[in-house]
């Protein structure tokens, strides 16, 4: 079944195989790929799409001498398996070998651990400067997909590309889609690019100053080994734009790009998901919905990935046609300005996307919407420890980000109902922007909320003395149960609170606990460092009363279990119980 | 003098003119702008090079109806002038009547507080969503220089504009020149458009999926009108590439126009400055030349502002030969990710740009830099109060950003001695990256330092009792001060402690505090929330040490005194001295 795969252990016996042997060594290595994929999930159409690609890149570079950079790098599968980690494809003890994106700590074959889009051309010119530097004269090789292209970074990347005056290999794997369907200009350039075989007027990358070639079969690899023994050791920066076809050698993947570029186990013969089931909760577009049908002014933008706010491909066709769903593409950075925009004339915009591509913003929500006031809403998607729990996709900083800027006000929900009223609050004010920190699921409670979000207040959730929890957001569920508890053991009563707001103080509440506790415990699903907690400590340092700060530690932490990762950080109810239970 | 101008307070005395007024009433603006920047200093080339089109602007459109969002915002002085703001230019009693930014709290015609680059686009595009989804049919227009094209947001907002399909009106100012000169291969294209008249191939524009129309005598303002009519209403986006000197109408400006992009007063027959001085601290340029010097791996990044690092023309031209000098022009995001992939090669590089320019990298610094452990070092310019003090450019969240990142180092050196250590160390080492917060003059103490910075430790610059005051950067004379009052008001010795490290705190010394110090007072020059004083606060939070936290509120302050807003804050000399009485 891997006749010649199982002499693959790295780039070198690549080196030894006749031409002609590639393409089997390509379907042998989509066979592994889709082994894997097909058991436990991951990144799917992108990898189908880039094997041809990948097999001609070892066969004509000298990895690890000359250098790839993947961009997002979640289509670095089939560079994996060539490059001596094959095993945790073919043989499901080692599945757990590897990591979902290129990682220096498994292969001297990966120089960079990359989960976010837009960064390998910028990274790529890094390496070559440095090549430059030290007088050395490997090749260095980005490889971008097309979805990528938008992104400021990869932008600002090309153009500086373009004045560059050394080896550089910019790889454009074009297959014609981002996660969801391709956004903005460029993407008909290259649409014009393809039609053309590449001689179109108007390259986007010859606009940047950039060398090009085009290669209309990208899963021809005698025609790639041409492609790139023409390119090596190049002297001046060079784009080689290649199309594919995403989720190549699956039909039900080719023919559904975006359902297939990621996700779980399949089975082969039809594509049917082994397990079923996944995320029922519907509260953040329930409310998005409700919002869009009741002001006709509201709109909600994403920036290439719409599956988070819920907008599958049906339903944002049909808010796209009145003007109120924009998806501007891989662009955050537009997003947050637009809102911005949006907000300053007349419009009621909201912007949501995963928590740690909010890091591409933090300018944008500084100067552009909070310097100057906009009303307008961001949806923090899954922060914390309870999000994706990959190093390159953990955002435990997010109220280190949005806390801080001034103007900003940033809700951490704990129920559904919560959402749902500081949601309303939200896009029915005009006073200053809000941020809201979006649950993996949010429980429901069946009793409305009708908080006015207009002022500062924590809720005490349980009233008690001697020591009060301080719980942010999806962990006022262990603070209530430690209550209990201490209650069970004890007898006694002590308080539980939700913030609500963690962008500030409620100083009167807090003051007001002086008189009959004499310790506070804050609890928080992010770094502790400049957290929320802290901002407590502070505000109890002139005073009796002692504080417990409890958070996540400085660290780029991985693959962990969330509710192991709070309690290795002293959050847990056995640990929080026995804490209290000393100080009380 | 102002024979028109005098006539002219708003847009509509504008439309009352011939065509053939115009001309005249710019030559009027300009020498209102003249007898301003000569007097009072602000931004120079910019606003003398777009008198004409500011002027035609307004005569064709009709603001605030139709809407004008101003890139930077530096070249909007005229647009003031014509829009009920002339006094502030032309009368010195009224000089202090405007900003030197767009500012809705001035006029309707002003949408947005701005001072960050290549924001334009994408708030155009905000206004003109919003004024779709009011079903509006206002002119949206967006005034971009080319110095800010080559930033991401502004590259994200050009490409997304291509697949946007209602009036946008994108008038790009082409003085061919950013502060220093541009950087980047979108400038090889702009150059050729305007050598060939605006026909050339591969145009930049037209490659975003944008209509394009070129004017090349940027100052002839019956020709700009004619472009302007021609465009009032248009149902889709279009460029105008509008070709103009910088400085135009002064000679010397004209001639030297990096000089002359901003500055102080100056004598309008010579141009001769008013006043000399400026600042003479080469401390940051003379450790960067050492550095080239000596290791020929080592390379400066910067992003268009090569002054801030002491660059000037020949010297930069000279290092970049060597190639150890890099200006990405306006692509923040570039250089930082750039610098990850130079420390990963072999190479050092330095990164630096003025403080409120980071916040564009957060993610770079985050993701690219500090996820993958890059040896990297960040010269962060002038953060804190003692930075630049509109509140387009204040940065008093530095600390937020940078001590939070992971495996992130970030200094606060007080001295001359201790900033050449802390960056000797930061791009010799190659276990992390480092951020050092560049102060605006370094006080030279004569004594060198030679403090290991691989270990974490505070620096107790004074060992007292019963109070201990730590003091961030700056603020470290003012807390020796404090110290020495009260030494002489109480013959009692207070300690005071220099934490130079801001990412983390020193355990051990803080500890030893505990023994005979019953209160720790903190002081820095940025946001209190989330700031350094907050882990001390945080750290002795379950002990009787008592903690008060001194640093500046949560709001964009502005035009401030930065010894005032201090002492707002609780610090100042006097109060500290005051507070620390007490507490002994």
């Amino acid at each position: 079944m891997y006749d010649i795969l199982n002499t693959i252990n790295g780039p070198q016996d690549i080196k030894k195989l006749e031409i002609g042997q590639l393409k089997q060594l390509a379907d042998e290595t989509r066979q592994a790929l889709i082994n894997r994929i097909s058991n436990v999930g991951g990144h799917k159409g992108p990898n189908l799409g880039i094997v041809e690609t990948t097999v001609g890149l070892h066969y004509v570079f000298d990895s690890p001498k000359d250098k790839f950079v993947f961009d997002v790098s979640h289509q670095c599968y089939p560079h994996k398996i060539l490059t001596g980690r094959k095993d945790a494809y073919i043989n499901p003890e080692h599945f757990g070998d590897v990591t979902g994106y290129t990682n220096p700590f498994e292969s001297e074959h990966d120089f960079f651990t990359v989960g976010h889009t837009s960064t390998s051309v910028s990274l790529a010119l890094g390496l070559a400067k440095a090549r430059d530097l030290r007088k050395a004269d490997e090749n260095i090789i980005a490889v971008i997909g097309d979805g990528s292209l938008s992104g400021g970074e990869a932008l600002e990347a090309l153009d500086f590309a373009g004045e560059y005056n050394n080896n550089l290999i910019i790889l454009v794997n074009d297959n014609d889609q981002s996660i969801a369907e391709n956004h903005g200009g460029i993407y008909k350039s290259l649409k014009a690019l393809r039609e053309s075989n590449g001689t179109s007027e108007n390259n986007i990358f010859k606009t940047f100053g950039l060398d090009y070639r085009y290669l209309e079969d990208g899963h021809d690899t005698a025609k790639l080994v041409e492609l790139f023994e023409s390119v090596k050791g190049i002297d001046h920066p060079v784009v080689l734009h290649i199309h594919t076809i995403k989720g190549k050698g699956l039909p039900y993947a080719e023919a559904n790009r975006e359902a297939w570029h990621a996700g779980g186990p399949f089975n082969v013969e039809d594509g049917s998901p082994k397990f079923t089931g996944g995320n029922p909760d519907t509260t953040v577009f329930d409310s998005l919905k409700e919002l869009l049908d009741t002001n006709e002014k509201a709109v909600v933008l994403n920036a290439g990935t719409p599956m988070g706010l819920g907008f599958v491909q049906g339903v944002r066709e049909e808010y796209a046609k009145r003007g109120q769903f924009v998806d501007v593409g891989i662009a955050e950075e537009n997003a947050v300005a637009m809102s911005s925009g949006i907000a300053k004339n007349g419009g009621t915009p909201v912007f949501g996307t995963f928590a740690p591509f909010f890091q591409r913003t933090y300018d944008q929500l500084s100067h552009d919407i909070a310097l100057n006031n906009s009303p307008a809403t961001m949806l923090v998607l899954i922060p914390g420890v309870y999000g994706m729990n990959s190093n390159t996709h953990i955002a435990l900083c997010d109220i280190q980000m949005f806390a801080h800027i001034p103007n900003f006000v940033y809700f951490a929900p704990t129920t559904k109902e919560e959402y749902e009223q500081m949601f309303k609050y939200a896009t029915s004010q005009k006073n200053h922007p809000v941020g809201i920190r979006v649950l993996p699921t949010f429980e429901k409670t069946g009793v409305k909320d009708d908080t006015d979000y207009s002022v500062l207040t924590n809720k005490v959730e349980k009233q008690g003395e001697g020591v009060a929890i301080v719980a942010v957001g999806p962990l006022l569920k262990m603070a209530k149960k430690v209550a209990e508890e201490i209650e069970k053991a004890t007898g006694k009563s002590i308080t539980v609170i939700n913030p609500r707001f963690v962008s500030g103080i409620d100083e009167n509440l807090l003051t007001s606990l002086i008189s009959n506790h004499k310790a506070v415990i804050t609890i928080e699903d992010g770094e502790v460092m400049g957290g929320y907690g802290q901002n407590i400590a502070s505000f109890y340092g002139n005073t009796s009363m002692k504080v417990i700060n409890h958070g996540i530690s400085r660290k780029f932490h991985t693959d962990y279990n969330p509710d192991q990762l709070l309690a290795d950080h002293g959050m847990s109810v056995e640990k929080l119980v026995a804490e209290v239970k000393d100080l009380l």
